[in-house]
């Protein structure tokens, strides 16, 4: 049995708890954790990104969904717990073992700060359903950790208002508007990226994800950053106070809720909010659940902002394409395999100015392995590359300019007829989607069919959403707004929304095919008709003429992929070498 | 002032009322209502289909929508009643108004049997709001309405098993089933169109709708029809009585839910039950609010219905090619009006077996006529047709086999090049959406897009679903699937459904277009991707080529066509003349 979960059960006992639940999440509701967070991984051993460990008196099971059934098993032989395969067949959800187990007189508890506040209360409904309570909401795992990694306290960089286009003041102005619009006297913002974008600050304390560890409070008179003052420098230090902002201790938000008036109303998000903040609101203090006002403004970039992510686009594309380049004329010739290749796409994106880190870990899969959706290729793993079928490619990069996320799959020489024939469907939906123009009013749930139907039609379909939306150098998967067809999104595409358009098709044990562009939404006009709205596609980087049936793309979508490719051709020129330019010249040739 | 306003207001004198509302509606949530019901344009003079009077001491108003303004202002003249225009800019809703003008201890008042009971919750608590009371829930204008026609009486019949598919006695245990699965120990059922479904029965107590004035009442031990038991042969009844349905009088229906036994589970869909009927709930008595069990049933037709449905179309399409033929022969040598050529239409569809009456009052709209939506000729607004422009007609019928929804444009003679641009963009829109194939749980909000693309494209749209279910002799227009981008409608378009695909457009003052099929969902494939399904389209009537731009349709669409019309020739060839197959071998020819 493992020996951390051994010494949890320890500290149990000392609180007298009996079912201990330990979730992957920080204090902040965010989608990946920095090493400090990661207690789950450090008592179960299974590292994957996602997954709850609940451990009872003589039970233990981790739970995670079908991207790591393989690995969880592999990784928790012999640890004593058992892996609880989610949305199997049989498998109970946690809630629902819960549910089975909780006695009357039983203590179920979690560290309230890593636990949402919505889940929490739910969890509380079901222990109290069964007579069970939850009294410990204290860092168990933290007591017993002893080598833990301290709270990450990367430095803090600004992003100047002529960058992102809009000054930290006004931003605070436009949440304040929204707190009178609402009738709120304050809201608490928990969500990283919110904060750091009110902020236009950026950190290091997420892998990937350059936010820092920070809450954040605005009322109509004052505007409260909880944030470890030793990550500020003077300067930002000084720009923050000179935009009114007071800067408190990290951990004081909890006494910053706690202290407030009662008779106040605090906007407050509960799907991200910790269940410890929400537990210090006073009684008398009115809770509106609400998104955080500042959540679609993020979404609906600027005109600034927009321009930016051209700009990190062409420089994004320059490497990718590049990148293209040196593989397609080094297969076979020279060995590679899926980490020596990853690192040679890292090195171009390294060459661009402003160039600030991996935007995401990076999925760089060959053959079979590209039909493994959430593929992250190791040691172990690494599969040479040969001079035939797919390599896919989903990487994407962080700058100043703005965030990528681009997937391509490069033909690494000769292709089978299916690999050709499901590349081509791909692109045509990818085409398709980008060529879409709507009223406004739609939502990715009006439009995803156009990428999905030429699969459908063949009776087939991938198992994963057509688009999600992206941060300004902050979270790749960045909402409200999806391409989803089945997901219920009420959040229509608006001017500015950058959202990814990727489908992609997966043939288990045989190859993948996955093709990404990132769009913007622009304005085409506005009429007694409504607004109609389309997609600008912002990657400028070819896709593999190598791999395309022009019959089965048929005619009009063939002058799509004509009309994008003249684009990235011209687009480029003046950021690729001699050689360079007269490959790209063939490889974006009309087809 | 009209009198019978004034007779109302004598009325609410006698009773204490402050303000009374007369909606239009029967009592039965029905879209369309009988002569008895018309208590809203006997006070009025309104004679629109839809709308609501208020009358105060010394205020009327009467709420319309936008198909109405220009009727309505003109029945109103004189009226001493206020036309409100719903939805225009600064117009209160009914309940904004109401809330506005109810003052403490006055009395407000309706009829509870004609208002729905979620409507009558809602002003309730408008008024509680208020200071005011809901004392009055009798029918007041049944008391000064001394001509007012009776309750409609006419005759039922009863649609054997082998015709319908599934028989009365399997409809009730599939029913009982259904209250078995939700926990319900009853269900009352107040939809006209359900309750006919249900019992296989059809009447004519409201124009154009086959129902019959009745409720029924399913439990585990018994089912119970509330009619009116003159309308019934004996054979009919002998048969219900087989059955084990107990037939008693209509208005009983109260008593029988007022006599529920107070621990019983009742199922009621309180969208449709009038506020009378839920007052009777007694207390204890826990209701179960859900769509009545026989409505997803009800769209989801079985395979006799379908076969029949298409059966249906056969014979309604050879009455409108007929039709189409005899008007394209005739426009300009033959004198001929909107009205003259509905009757012509109506005469080639009683020459077919089967066929009972129309499925809706017909849109006949000529020329400029064809720009208003919901347009109905009358001897005053009756255009002459002339040999240019556009016909459209918006018709249908019962027949024992089904019913029948189809628009057709027809080119008249020459036409501008607008009129043939849009009519194109229309025609690729019905096509597209025809065409569509999908993944099991997509809904019309998935797939409108298809329909809507052509005039998005060019930043146009037409304000008006694209589809809508349709009843086996039943209403034409039923749910609870739809094809519509923004309407949040969560029914997947299942096997069996029939919808129909009405793309149009509309240029006010000069012409309309619309193009209407019914299709019926098919299953293509059931594979590990998913289950895969598309339309059949039943409508067999060729599409206007003297209209098409063969270009602008595109090659895809083209072939679509093509396909179409080369089934419609080989369908319809047995039942036309030879001189019709001559016509309509050129009507159809490909282009």
């Amino acid at each position: 049995m493992r020996e951390q979960l051994i010494a949890l059960r320890g500290a149990m006992a000392a609180h007298g708890v009996d079912y201990y639940m330990v979730p992957t999440d920080d204090f902040h509701g965010s989608e990946y954790v920095g090493r400090h967070f990661k207690c789950r991984s450090w008592v179960s051993g299974f590292t994957g990104s996602a997954g709850t460990l609940l451990v009872g008196k003589d039970w233990a099971g981790q739970w995670t969904d079908g991207r790591y059934f393989i690995q969880a098993a592999d990784q928790l032989a012999g640890s004593g717990i058992d892996l609880m395969k989610s949305g199997e067949p049989g498998v109970p959800t946690l809630a629902d073992y819960l549910e089975k187990h909780l006695q009357k007189g039983m203590t179920f508890g979690f560290d309230g700060r890593v636990v949402g506040a919505r889940t929490a209360a739910r969890l509380r409904s079901i222990a109290e359903k069964c007579g069970a309570s939850v009294v410990c909401t204290d860092d168990l795992v933290g007591e017993v950790w002893t080598d833990r990694p301290a709270l990450s306290a990367e430095p803090v960089r600004e992003l100047p208002a002529e960058l992102v286009g809009k000054s930290r003041a006004e931003k605070l102005m436009d949440v304040r508007a929204a707190l009178a619009k609402d009738g709120a006297d304050a809201v608490v913002i928990a969500s990283l990226m919110d904060v750091c974008w009110l902020m236009n600050l950026r950190g290091n304390d997420v892998a990937c994800t350059p936010v820092v560890l920070s809450f954040a409070a605005v009322t109509a008179e004052e505007a409260v950053l909880f944030i470890n003052p030793a990550v500020l420098s003077e300067e930002i230090a000084k720009n923050l106070r000179d935009d009114g902002v007071t800067i408190r201790p990290y951990g004081e938000v909890y006494d910053y809720v706690a202290a407030m008036p009662g008779d106040k109303t605090l906007m407050l998000n509960l799907n991200v909010v910790n269940s410890k903040l929400e537990a210090c609101v006073p009684a008398g203090v009115k809770v509106l659940d609400k998104p955080d006002p500042t959540t679609l403004p993020k979404a609906k970039k600027n005109e600034k902002e927009v321009d930016n992510f051209r700009i990190a686009h062409i420089k994004d594309g320059a490497a990718v394409t590049k990148f293209m380049h040196w593989l397609k004329k080094n297969v076979g010739k020279v060995e590679m395999d899926e980490l020596s290749v990853a690192e040679k796409l890292e090195a171009f994106r390294c060459e661009q100015e402003n160039y600030v880190g991996p935007s995401f870990g990076m999925i760089m899969g060959y053959g079979p392995h590209g039909a493994i959706v959430h593929y992250s290729a190791t040691k172990e793993s690494c599969a040479k590359l040969e001079p035939r079928s797919f390599l896919l490619s989903d990487t994407g990069g962080h700058y100043l300019e703005g965030s990528t996320d681009i997937t391509r799959t490069f033909a690494l020489g000769e292709l089978t007829e299916d690999e050709k024939r499901f590349y081509t469907l791909v692109l045509k939906g990818n085409l398709q989607l980008g060529n879409a123009q709507w009223k406004a009013g739609c939502t990715g749930v009006n439009l995803d069919y156009l990428a999905r139907e030429p699969l459908w039609r063949l009776e087939m379909d991938y198992n994963h959403g057509t688009g999600h939306g992206v941060g300004y150098m902050l979270s790749v998967h960045e909402g409200p707004q999806s391409i989803h067809w089945g997901r219920a999104n009420t959040t229509p595409l608006e001017v500015g929304m950058i959202t990814s358009n990727e489908p992609g098709f997966y043939l288990e044990g045989a190859f993948g095919v996955r093709l990404e562009n990132l769009t913007v939404v622009k304005e085409v006009e506005s009429n007694s008709y409504g607004r109609f709205l389309r997609f600008e596609t912002l990657t400028m980087v070819p896709f593999d003429l190598d791999a395309v049936i022009p019959e089965l793309l048929g005619e009009e979508c063939r002058a799509l992929l004509n009309a994008y490719h003249a684009k990235v051709r011209k687009t480029l020129k003046p950021y690729l070498t001699e050689e360079e330019n007269a490959w790209l010249a063939d490889a974006t040739r009309a087809i």
